[in-house]
């Protein structure tokens, strides 16, 4: 059973809860080919594009619609931070049964539209079909001013390494939902960081703009997946220690430490900072914490090195679709 | 049985197939958080985003992997070349069985290539997963002359209505698809539309730099689902004659009026001209048929208009997910 007539219904109705905003640079939105879209002079472009699928990357029993429309634009909008840019308008492809196109849609709308507002982002196209499972895809286009960019690649051996936030909360929030039967308690703290991330978008522009951060990215498949790709990418390694991890709070830190070193679905950022600007790097920014975590080094690898002296291999063990033992 | 140890093996075997060309205004592409993209001075990007699913828009036993490859970036820059502009870079959101992480996905990227070549258009990014069914996401950015746009809301009445090539040729190729058991006859004409659908990107600069066309858009739904949006963008209404149609050939007239009236899949570009710049307009641009087939008019709605002398109202019968009666 469809709520709608046909596609057309269904792309007004997810228009009609956008309001038509302009936003800079976007010439022309939803209901043309294409939209057009033009960056400040002096600014790029930042494209970044993310699946956000029932069954993998979300469940329908476990995740409220209007957090599927609220995390799929945040962890899109992740890449626009991590890069120390400013997310402005998003495409939005969406599949879905055609049961799902009355509450499940409206509400699914719903958080999306509170992402978007948040984030200062406006919806400008994209494409809808229907499927079994539902089905989402957002490309966000965000802004930097030329050479601003914080990239992957310029972490220098004696950069400090610095997280923002806690880690392994997302983690600890997905593990209670999963043991949760029936309504959803949206008040406990992890788990609203698993179904509302917010994006590090004003803490990624600062390091940027003040040419702080020599290499960024976003913590999204968690640190032990994340951080040898920042290294492979720099061509260095790193050292960590776990005793200095920002854990979650109410699990033992044992556990703490492994769930801060493997879960996902963080969002915060991943950043280097040379020793000589580390001064410059505040312990809170605004009320987000800033820790050091370790160090960039020039043997690579990543080693989790223990206060006790041990020195043992980083194993990534955040998620990944592919990996054989998972 | 995954052909890769994890996501990001398969993400360097995606850019492996890609040469690393840096498109004009590519300033960053694979390997970080997001791409950094930068319009030519004077020009503005063009984004359009689009599903390309197993099962809706494509069958595993119908459709080559190769050519699954083509389309799905073939008919995402359509929408490029429906603004008249030209597509630069792209991104690919691919989630795939494990079990098509070989041979399948070789062969995906070989067509995608092709028609990456061929569009000159460079992978700059995207995101991989693994689902049970093939899901394709694409995003083409384009780039145009600011203020050389062509949109959906441009007509007015009296404006002479023209398509490119032949209607109805991929929907005859689809059908003769469906019958076919064992190989596919690429060297039919019609199948090859359908398979290899080649967008109208030199038509469409053409049309735009010179200011012929005041409204433009692709056929992808068919002429009856998509001449009323151009229709309703702009205001008006149009009248069409069949018997003007561009039909496929080795049909009964009747039947290719159906196919060109009502059937997906052709990617040619229909605009309309005002009749002072009607002579401009050639019969072939280089080798594709330019054809006029009816006239934008005062009155809302599109009227199919017999040389006998009757009218009837054009009812949207192309491919529509939502739709009822399919």
């Amino acid at each position: 059973m469809s709520h709608f007539q046909d596609e057309d219904a269904l792309v007004r109705e997810i228009a009609r809860g956008f309001p038509r905003v302009r936003a800079d640079g976007l010439r022309l939105g939803i209901g043309d080919d294409a939209a057009l879209w033009k960056a400040k002079p002096g600014f790029a472009s930042i494209l970044t594009s993310d699946w956000f699928l029932e069954g993998s990357h979300f469940l329908r029993e476990k995740h409220p619609a209007d957090s599927v429309g609220w995390k799929c634009l945040a962890r899109a909008a992740s890449d626009i931070a991590a890069m120390g840019g400013a997310p402005r308008i998003f495409l939005l492809n969406l599949a879905l049964p055609a049961a799902d196109t009355g509450k499940w849609l409206k509400s699914f709308l719903g958080g999306l539209r509170r992402a978007a507002g948040s984030l200062d982002c406006v919806l400008a196209g994209g494409d809808t079909t229907r499927s079994k499972r539902i089905l989402i895809s957002v490309t966000v286009i965000g802004e930097i001013a030329e050479g601003q960019e914080v990239t992957r690649s310029g972490a220098h051996p004696g950069d400090l390494l610095y997280v923002s936030g806690t880690l392994g909360e997302a983690e600890q929030g997905l593990r209670l939902l999963r043991k949760t039967r029936g309504k959803v308690n949206h008040k406990n703290e992890a788990v609203r960081k698993h179904l509302y991330p917010e994006p590090r978008v004003a803490l990624g522009r600062w390091l940027a703009e003040r040419k702080l951060a020599g290499v960024m990215m976003d913590v999204s498949d968690g640190l032990s997946s994340d951080l040898p790709r920042l290294c492979a990418a720099s061509g260095v390694g790193a050292w960590v220690d776990p005793g200095n991890l920002p854990i979650p709070r109410g699990v033992a830190v044992e556990s703490a430490q492994q769930l801060a070193l493997h879960g996902g679905d963080d969002y915060e950022l991943l950043f280097a900072v040379s020793p000589r600007k580390a001064r410059e790097i505040p312990v809170k920014f605004h009320n987000l914490r800033l820790t050091q975590i370790g160090e960039i080094t020039t043997k690579r690898g990543v080693q989790i090195l223990r206060r006790d002296g041990s020195v043992e291999l980083l194993r990534a063990a955040g998620w990944d679709p592919f990996r054989e033992d998972k």
